[in-house]
């Protein structure tokens, strides 16, 4: 039985990751977060305080970590000096060059390669990527252009809760992202992720990203143009076959809460592409598939390789 | 003193008419809507049945109609009998030749060329043609890729309510469109109506349109590609001096609402583009500028013509 920590038990995706640790069997499970939260039962497990000594001699297989980035920085490495592998949430390391950014449907096979840490995407990267990946094993990926649709749970449990307490005719569209140069970081690190993922470093692509008044689930709208052609019949049949995705006719993150797979839809031929344009929709739940259940599924693999 | 008449003034869209005729100094107004609100006091006016034999006997110089499709194919045509010019919000007419589709600011000189119906466009299409003609004048459009963001007013006032009465829980993105092929019909309206007013009939264009849970505002992430080079720079001195479009850092539908601009902002170069490629967003009130105001702005037009 392998035994798991969670760093950052008592947020929006490290209760979720307790979740899925239990549906998956998983019950060698141990949870730390901040002082401040250290004592708290969640999920029947008593909360302990994540200092590095602490992560430092855990004795676990794996941490997974759901904390910001300065607290991953912080704190990961103690964890991997215990000898433990640590799967982080954050961006912390994900363009580390020699750390694998791993969506295991995608690239599972680099979630072997860790020297002691493994980084999990951001949550509009992780769909985006499982849809792309069949598309360009087959003909070629030449750019990609998407606009994005976030629930405010990718900001945390206390943004959920504002929402709650919003009246309706204040709900908005807002950006609430740090500007990197002209973009929004969440726009720079959906570009870079995503070319390390599919390792295609000099891929064409561009984010416009939007936070709307929904609670739970990730939407995005993406167009893609091919090397090669591809129908919108053909892509639709290589979709239906890709791992982690279901074919729904319009998905949306009502759909897809609560649910493992990426749902994707509305395949076409974009009839403004000079050539080999399709346009697609795709949804995903931002707490699982989009975080916590990616992270599990990269523990998973890297502990298949501790068993065998 | 312009006597108007208001069709449909019970309405989401016909409120915001009666306001703001009142608002810009007309006041010889009759309003009319269907049997079930006759007799309904209405910004201090009684509603009048919508009957054909009342609209053609109505005796006034301006017909704005905010009804739906089929009721404006009935109805339209008797205003018109009555020496009436019909402006008719819906998309019975838009796409007829010979009638014209206007945004005043983009091809205002068209509302003059009518034989007794003036179409307004698509609540979607009236921003992103402000926003495209001051670039296609300077350079040339090339294609244009567009994603929305939609306010459930743009579905009526019952549909409002709905939103207001449901959880949060629930609020979810839908496309709650008709189909018509593989698009929303709002998709391929968006097309064929910017192709119209922007006298561009060739134009590769494509959309993907989602209603979200906002009440009133609709905004709108686009991709552009010019015939000749613009920097972000240069689109953005364009875009400060166009007509109707003021320029801000994050546009949004809340910082849209009540207001008579088209606001645009996130100006920048496409990094996906081959060449010539710029990303924008903007944000309307659908009510106001989308709409009701569009539709005023195209009567005042007309009526200066017959002031003259």
């Amino acid at each position: 039985m392998p035994r798991i920590a969670v760093i950052g038990g008592t947020g929006a995706v490290g209760n979720v990751t307790l979740r899925l640790l239990r549906e998956r069997g998983h019950h060698d499970v141990r949870v730390f977060a901040s002082a401040r939260s250290a004592g708290r039962e969640i999920e029947g497990l008593t909360v302990e305080e994540a200092t590095p000594d602490a992560l430092a001699a855990a004795g676990v297989d794996v941490a997974l970590f759901s904390v910001g980035t300065s607290a991953s920085r912080e704190l990961v490495p103690h964890a991997v000096r215990g000898g433990a592998v640590a799967i982080d949430k954050s961006s912390a390391y994900r363009l580390e060059p020699g750390i694998p950014l791993v969506v295991p449907e995608v690239n599972g096979g680099r979630a072997l390669e860790h020297d002691g840490i493994v980084a999990n995407p951001n949550c509009c990267t992780i769909p985006l990527t499982c849809a792309l990946k069949p598309l360009h094993d087959a003909v070629g990926l030449a750019r990609v252009r998407v606009s994005t649709y976030q629930s405010v749970s990718g900001a945390g449990a206390k943004r959920m809760e504002e929402l709650r307490a919003e009246p309706v005719d204040d709900h908005d569209l807002r950006m609430d992202w740090t500007w990197d140069g002209d973009e929004t970081d969440e726009e720079s690190k959906i570009r870079a992720e995503a070319r390390k993922i599919l390792e295609l470093p000099d891929l064409p692509i561009s984010a416009t990203t939007v936070r709307v008044p929904v609670l739970v689930g990730h939407a995005e709208s993406v167009w893609i143009e091919t090397e090669e052609p591809l129908s919108a019949g053909q892509a639709t049949e290589l979709l239906a076959h890709a791992p982690g995705v279901r074919l729904v006719e319009v998905p949306s993150p009502g759909a897809a809460a609560q649910t493992d797979q990426v749902l994707v839809g509305r395949i076409r031929e974009d009839r403004a592409a000079e050539r080999n344009g399709l346009v697609l929709f795709l949804a995903c739940d931002n707490l699982v598939k989009g975080a916590a259940l990616n992270a599990i599924q990269i523990a998973e693999l890297v502990l298949s390789r501790v068993a065998a």
